[in-house]
Formats: structure tokens, sequence, C-alpha cells
């Protein structure tokens, strides 16, 4: 295909737009890829549209390889089947929702678990049909609160989204593993630098579930990785390594010190080093902080529960929000430390929460036989030397603290850092709970119904876009990889005289002759012009026919690493073949 | 590509579907081509959205062939732009309307002029960029009131819509016939049996529109065309044909007659025949029937007219409502008839409306020197022998009155028939209604701002795979034009012995390797089965390997004709290859 750039709707813009902060999304917008229609909601103009079908391809093909099938369901979708799970409240104002002339409810889909357990629950009722991989590539509707980042976090926005149905576990960890390492292939050939992390799984529901994270300063989700292992998680996968139970025999019995004016942690770390309780410096680390919130089950009953944790450390709130999902946290209101009166603020120790019936969980870090300076429930009073598994007998652990640079890697090997990401893919196995939902049964080999267990696997495709913009791009504009960009070459006229225009046109002509999909700057504006909007518009190669084409000369520049080859005219169809397709 | 049966995600039905009624409906549910989701709100299994593709496939090259630009707008619209040109309102209950999170008002967009429009205004700015046409494949929504026949009248469908802009009448008149050409090409390709008809413009504003309907015997739309030319007409876009004017002198005076008891046509003929007030016996096409109706300008006033058609004709109410557009139609109330006693029910005649300052329009029958028995506007009493252009002369003619098989065709050559069409394309010269409301202005050559003139141009791509379903299939089930069957060709094993089974299998892989895309019935069903399926679905070419397997022989069924032929095992490949590339 040939495009010509006097006839290709596009207006390339000096200036970056005035709501653009990524660099993603400035280039985007000033190369006419997208534009703007309302807050997360955009148009593709015809670059960026070949760029999210270039994307969208290489997702489809992968899928397919690996024996996906491809199908299309609705974006407008009935209230019922997501009532059924609740998610139709769960997603809260994420959800857009609307009504048709008749007032019946219905909502643009957010994602399609309901919709395809029931589609293969219509279809299918054989053990002998399983296991079965569907897929759709689908425009998909989110309310976000704060869209960003131009297409990197619309509203409206493609995703490709796959779903397993198998038979048992075995085979839900099939389908799983095929589908990790159907995405590793996508991410491979779009280019994409990411790291697989351990997440949890979100509003989702069920059991095993890991995020690939594209790696980039502008991600909103911060991960942490080993840098000497392999290992990567969400800060909300971290498991905290517990340390090994001390013996408790033979230590110091506990003692209550008045401690008055000590509500703080560094208050009571400064009256602990002037009173001189240890024999050695007291840090923060030594104290045991008594973090009260209340939790609200999904059954609508809530509950009050302490979470100790090293007083060097601050509760991290998506971590908890994980720990105890699905209930939701809550602060508690001075009714309720009124209504518990045993809960004495900045007092709180683990005694009067335990005699008094409140859950209390700990940090791992919190072990058997490891010492504590913490509250005595009374005001004014802390004891120093609790001791955990002698003193307090913990409910359970809890992963709700920060976790930190320079921690431990849980794999046992070096410590972690934290970077930053953008979610571009991310897989579930979800188990039963939507088959149980809508009861997706098959008669199984023995005769009797088998209840499917599935998975749930999600690709951002238009997202994806914005990512690969993001990393590949330098300071003069976008650089798109062959693998998506929206033309293999990029063809500038840089000479006014006819010759070298004749010629261009016989390049061209020679190079979309060999299948290649040329971009072709026919324009009469100014060489510096023209080889600026290449930059900008990002074709991994851009061939000048100039000054030299008189002494049969033409230059070849690889948007990547700057490069300039200078070819023989008489060759240059072949030369450019060959760079594309080496 | 292979597709093994035995793992394609697809349940054939034995019985049609209680909520279908026309064959497309029964047959594409049936066969596992859709499923019903919601009320007009469908799926597409993996039949289906092949068939759908390739059906995109083929309008998209013909629509790039003809130079136009594909781009991607979004589905979720914000309402500003559709309040700026009142179709927010005008709609009605067809538009789905909602909020998102912040009370912001949005539509799902049911065609997109509004944002083409400002798409073009946001790029361009000067006549050197004209002319331009954009295009989409994209999912659209409306909230039919009945919607019907599965995809062939559904709430979320998928359309192609291109919206030319031009710098001049004569660049729109280019743009438009390049669309109904590339239009007939797509239509041509699709295999599909259609008409063009004069339309008219619709909600959609503008002047010159015509339709493309497929034959069907199941469609909504009726139009009419004359057998002996190639005219063909939306009902409402009929002109009638007015006879020249007859001279008036030496024409009997009126004379007013007592009629009493004869307010309907009927007994005003009866009463006519019986007084012997013509020289030959008076039927209903004698008497000038008025009919009043109140017209509801778009400005909110409204306006009393009196249409007069001859008495043996119905008022055609969608005839009328275009012909008033944009006002719109009301039946006159009694307080009505109470506010002008001028009008009396059953006597209406011309004299007291123009009188009385009403404006009278007339069938263009009703022609000067034309006479007539009609009302006296006094109660029981009508005037026979009235004459148009002498005692009465009508502020002008309307389109209203039905129009009848027999009718003489608009031009002059022969006469009309009516029959049925199922809407598959649109092409509108909207002209300026979208640039005015939006200022889409380019600075002309002449250094002065030039209002660029606009053309909106729709197939129903969804529809489509309906409506060929409808004209193609037999009574055992789908039949699929190669270019856009979801398979080259569907194998069928039809003996259960290994060495056919190995045979299939090598005869698969051969078609494979020839580039072919083959549906491979594997399964262990019986050939009965397999057989029924295979007419059910559709493919154009079927492929049996069974008995004749160990004599060397396969058999190759033309789904079209019936036909069976008998090939060489050895040379099947380079056989079916030849019919399919025939």
């Amino acid at each position: 295909m040939i495009t010509r750039l006097s006839r290709l709707f596009l207006r390339t813009l000096r200036d970056d737009p005035a709501d653009a902060e990524v660099p993603s999304h400035k280039l985007l917008v000033r190369a006419g890829y997208v534009r703007r229609v309302a807050p997360g909601i955009y148009s593709w103009l015809p670059l960026g549209l070949r760029v999210l079908r270039q994307v969208e391809n290489v997702v489809r093909e992968e899928m397919d390889a690996m024996g996906a099938q491809e199908i299309s369901l609705p974006s407008l979708l009935p209230r019922e089947p997501y009532e059924t799970t609740n998610r139709w409240t769960e997603y809260g104002d994420g959800l857009f929702r609307l009504q048709d002339r008749k007032n019946a409810d219905y909502l643009l889909g957010p994602t399609h678990e309901e919709l395809f357990a029931l589609t293969v629950k219509g279809e299918y009722n054989s053990y002998k049909d399983l296991p079965v991989v569907l897929y759709q590539i689908q425009t998909k509707y989110r309310d976000e609160e704060r869209p960003r980042a131009g297409i990197l976090r619309g509203r409206e926005f493609i995703m490709k989204d796959s779903y397993s149905f198998d038979l048992d576990e075995g085979g839900l960890k099939n389908s799983y593993r095929a589908h990790r390492d159907a995405y590793q292939r996508i991410f491979e050939r779009l280019g994409v630098k990411y790291v697989i992390v351990a997440a949890t799984s979100g509003a989702m529901g069920g059991s095993a579930s890991e995020e690939f994270l594209a790696e980039s300063p502008v991600g909103e989700d911060t991960y942490v990785r080993s840098e000497e292992s392999g290992y990567a998680a969400n800060v909300e996968a971290v498991v905290t390594p517990a340390p090994a139970p001390l013996p408790v025999d033979g230590l110091p019995a506990a003692v209550v010190h008045d401690t008055p004016g000590t509500p703080t942690i560094a208050t009571l770390v400064e009256w602990a080093n002037a009173a001189g309780v240890l024999d050695r410096p007291v840090t923060a680390a030594d104290t045991l902080k008594n973090v009260m919130v209340k939790l609200r089950h999904p059954d609508g009953k809530s509950e009050i529960i302490g979470i100790g944790i090293p007083g060097d450390r601050e509760v991290d709130d998506k971590r908890l929000g994980a720990a105890v999902e699905p209930a939701e946290v809550e602060l508690l209101t001075d009714a309720d430390f009124a209504a518990n009166p045993f809960l004495i603020k900045g007092y709180i120790g683990p005694k009067a929460m335990q005699d008094n019936g409140v859950r209390y969980l700990v940090d791992p870090r919190v072990g058997t036989g490891t010492g504590w300076i913490t509250g005595a429930d009374v005001s004014g009073k802390h004891a120093v030397g609790l001791v955990a598994g002698r003193d307090f007998t913990p409910d359970g652990t809890i992963e709700a603290a920060e976790v930190r640079d320079g921690d431990p890697s849980p794999d046992g090997q070096g410590t972690l850092v934290s970077a930053r990401g953008i979610e571009i893919g991310h897989i579930f196995q979800l188990g039963n709970k939507y088959t149980d939902a809508f009861e997706v049964d098959v008669l199984g080999e023995n005769g009797k119904p088998v209840r499917l267990t599935m998975g749930s696997y999600g690709i951002g495709v238009s997202r994806m876009v914005a990512v690969i913009a993001e990393q590949q791009h330098d300071d003069k504009g976008l650089r798109w990889p062959s693998e998506v960009a929206p033309f293999d070459v990029h063809v500038v006229i840089a000479n006014k005289d006819d010759a070298a225009r004749t010629g261009a046109e016989q390049v061209v002509a020679g190079l979309h002759a060999r299948g290649l999909d040329v971009l072709f700057d026919d324009r009469t504006a100014s060489p510096g012009v023209k080889f600026k909007d290449a930059e900008l518009l990002g074709m991994p190669w851009i061939l000048v026919i100039g000054r030299g084409w008189a002494e049969g000369k033409v230059e070849l520049r690889d948007r990547f690493t700057g490069e300039v080859t200078e070819i023989a005219a008489d060759s240059a169809v072949d030369a450019v073949v060959a760079k594309i397709r080496a």
C-alpha cells in the first residue's frame, strides 16, 4: 500500500496539548494518531488506527495459535447476569449504567465473565466438549474516576479478554499456563519491556493471578523486584518472610511502665531511650504499633479488628485492602471508641483486645519469641518485653505493613527494590466463582454433572499503543517497532527537482511491488518540515530521496539508532527490503 | 486454516428458536452463528464472526479503493454536539442516553455526522486539504421500538458509516457518485440482489438521497418499481405525474346540491349516482376529499392545513410525514374544530379554508381544469363541478396520497408495482446542515472562508449477514457465497475406517497448503448427522470422503446447485482448488 502524505487525513501539531503530561500522550496527539472527544474517550485517526490494528493482529495470531476461538459478545449488556454475581453493585461508580426505552437496566460491559460463563452453559453439555478457550477483542467501558494520560487509562478502550473452561484444577492450570506463554510471546513480538508479577485478584474473585506490567516511570502500579533473582510482585502480593520461632524460655518477664505523654511511636521511643529500658538503643522497630480498623463484610456485617505491626512501618492501605478482601476497610469513628472503652487511644495493647473478643492479626515479623514495647491498655502506660507466643497469642498474621526498598526478597535471594509499571495483561485462575453463580455444569465421563472451573485473561490492546509509544519514543518523536508500525517505511522527497520526484515515485512503486506499506511524503513542504514530521511520526525506516539523487544516491535512516546509510539509488528497493526483512 | 468440528465452539440446533419468524433468524441461530443476549442484542459465535469479518473486509476494500480513509470514533459520545444539532432531542426514544459518575450526559452513537464534522474542523483549515472522505466500521446503537428478526434489526449493530467533505456542490456530487459506485461493487461482490431507490432524507436532513434495498419478502421497507424501466423509489419519494392543465372555458358552472346524510365518500358517491349529477356513473375518483391535519413546526408553532386528494385514495401517513418534514403531523382535536367553526366535518370544501387563511394543498392530480364533487362548507351540502383553477386555487401540491399498484411510473414508462426490501445502504447529500451547525470552514483559494458541504453514507454490515442468509438460504440451511463463507470448503469424513480418516487428514492438509480455509468434520458422528450439519452450516463446497475412498474416489458437492461430482481421490485437492478459484 502507498499512502501519500499530501492526501492523508493528518495534521501534526508543533505544541504539546495542554492536558497532556506523559510523553506518549503528548506525542500521540502531536503526531495526529489520536484525538480527544471527551474525558478518557478518544478517536483513532488513520495512523493510530493502523497501529491499533497491528497490535490486535499480533494478539489475535497468538491467541489463535494457542487454540483459543474468537467470538464477539455485545458491549451493551442486560443487568441480570451482573446482578446474579453482585457485580452490578460491587462495581460501584466504575460501571456505566443505563436504561432502555422500556426502563430495563443495562450496562456497558467492563469485562465479560458472566456472559462467557452463560455462553458456554448455553452451548456445551458434555465433558467431551472441554476444555475450551474463548476470546474476543472488543470495546470495553469503565467509568474511571481519573481517566489519565490519553489512551493509557481511558473510559472507552479495547481489550482482548479470554476465558478458559476446564473440567478440573489441572485443566485450569494448563489453560492458565498456555495463556501465560502466549502473553509472553505477544509482548515479546510487540517489543515491550515487562515483568510478570504475582498479583492479588482484585474484584474478580478467585485465586492464583499474575499481572504483566510494562516497565515505565509513568506507570500507576508499583511493584517490587529482587535484583538478584527473577522475583517480582505487586506490593499487594509481597509475602513477608516470617522469622523462625524463637525460644521464649529465659526471656525476662514483661514490665509495665508509666509512660505519660507517649501516644506516638516517636514519643515512646524517646521515652524508652531516656529510661534505658533495653540494654541497647531503642528504635521504632522495637515497638509494636496496634492499628484498629473496621471491616465491612460482604454480608453487611461490620467487625473491628486490631493489626499489630512493627512501629517503624506504616500500614499500606492497598496491602491491607487486598489482605482483607472481599471485606472493605473503614476507619473507626469516635462512636466506635466510645462503644469500646477498653481501646485506649495511643496505649492500645494486645491484651484488652483479646480479652474483649477483638480479632488481633499481626505482621509476620511479630513471630513467636519476639519481644516488644507496646501499649498496656491504660492511658500513660506501656509494657516493655511483651513476648509474642508467651504474653499474647495473635489470632493470625496479616500482610498489611508497607514494603520497603531493602526488605529481603520473599524468595530468599537478595533484597527488594520498588519500580513502577503499567498493567498490560492480567491472568486469573478464577475457579468456580462464575460457574457456581450460573451453575455451569456438563455431564462428566461417569455420567454425573461436573461443575466447570474458569480462568479469565486480559490484555489492554488500545493501552498497548500508548505503552509502546511510552517505552520506545525519544525526544524527537515516536518510534514504532516494525511489528506494529503503521507503515514499513517513510519515503521523503527532499528535493524540488523533477528528477528526484520522478525517481521517488519509481522507488515507492518498487517498494509497494515488493509488498511493503509505504508512507510517501510527496508534499511540497521544505525538507526541514518533512524530516521533523518523519521523526515525529516514527516509522522505523526513513528513505530520503534528495540532493544525492542526481549522483545516484539515496539515504536510509534508522529511526531507532539514528544511523544514516548512503545507498545506491538503483538498488534502493532491494536495500530497504533487506533491512526491513532482516 | 484448518478448523476441526470436534473442537469448534459450536452446537447446531434441530429446532427453530421460539422467537424467530424469518428464515435468516431461524437458520443463523440453528446453525450456531449468533445467540441472543437481550432483545435486539446478539453475540457472534465463531462461524458468525467469520462471516461478519468477511463482509467487513469487502466493504473495507472497496472503501479504501475509492480513496476513503478509515478512522474510528468512540461509541460513547458527549451530549453537546448532538445538542447543537438538536438530534439529542429529535432522536426521541431511539437514542440510548446515560450519565457518567459526574452526571454528565452521554449517548451511544446511532450515527456520527456531528463527530465527523467536528473531526474535520479540528484537523483541516485549507481548501488544499479537500476533498476528503472518512469512514469507520463500528458498533452502533439504536433503541429500536421493535427489534426484529435477529440481527436484521438489532439495537447493537455494526455499520460502515462514511462522510464526505467538499468545497462545493460539484464536489459533493462527485463524492456521492463515488459512494454510489462503490456500494454497487460491494453489493455485487456480496452477491446481494438489490435495487437503488430514490428516498426522502428522513431525520438526517439534506436533499438528494438514495436507498439500497435488498429484495426480500421479509423486508420492512415498501418500495415501488416500474417493470418496464429501471425506475424504483421509496413510496415516500414517488412523485405523482401531474396532468397537463385543462382549459376551464366552457365548463359548466359549479352547482351546490342538498346532500343530506353524505359525510363519507361512499355515501356521497351513492347520492351522486342516484341524483345523476354527471352524465356518466360517478366513482370515488370524481370526488375531492379534504383532510385536515395540524402541523407542528420545528419552531414549536402549529398550523392547521387542508389536504385535497381524489376520494378514491387514502392519505398515506409515511408520504404525508415525509412531505411536511421537518414539521410533524398531528390530528385535529375537537377543540380545534370548535375554534374553527367554518370547518364543517364531512362537508369541508376549499372555499371556507381559503377564506379563513388555512393553507390548502392538493394532490397533483387535482390540476387546473379538473372538476370535482366536494364539500360546500355547509352541513348536508356538496358542490358538483367545482373546477380547480377557476372555482378554487390551491396553495400548492403535496405528495400525500397513497401510491397504488398500476399507477403510472413517474418516468413515464409503464406502471408501478410494489415490493418489499431490506435497507442495506443509504447515501445522502447532506449539504450544509452539520457544517453550518459547527461552522466547518476552510480558507478558500481566494483567501476567504469556505463552508464545507457534506455527505453521509451508510452500510448495515451486521445486517448484511442476515440479508445474505435470507436471500441465499434454501430449505436445508444456509448457503454462503465464497466471498463471505466462513470457510472455503467443508470436508466430511463419512466412513469409519481408518484409511478414509487418514486420507481425509491428507486431503485437508493439502487444501490447507494451497491456502484454503477448511472446516473439517472429524467427529465420530454418523454420516447422516454430518451431512445435515454441512447443509445447515452452508459452506459453498462440501467434500465427502467416505465409502469411495477405498476405490480412490471422493465426492464434491456444490451447496448451491446440489450437484454431486465424483472425483479421483488423488486429484481431490487440485479439483477442489480449481472449483473454488473458478
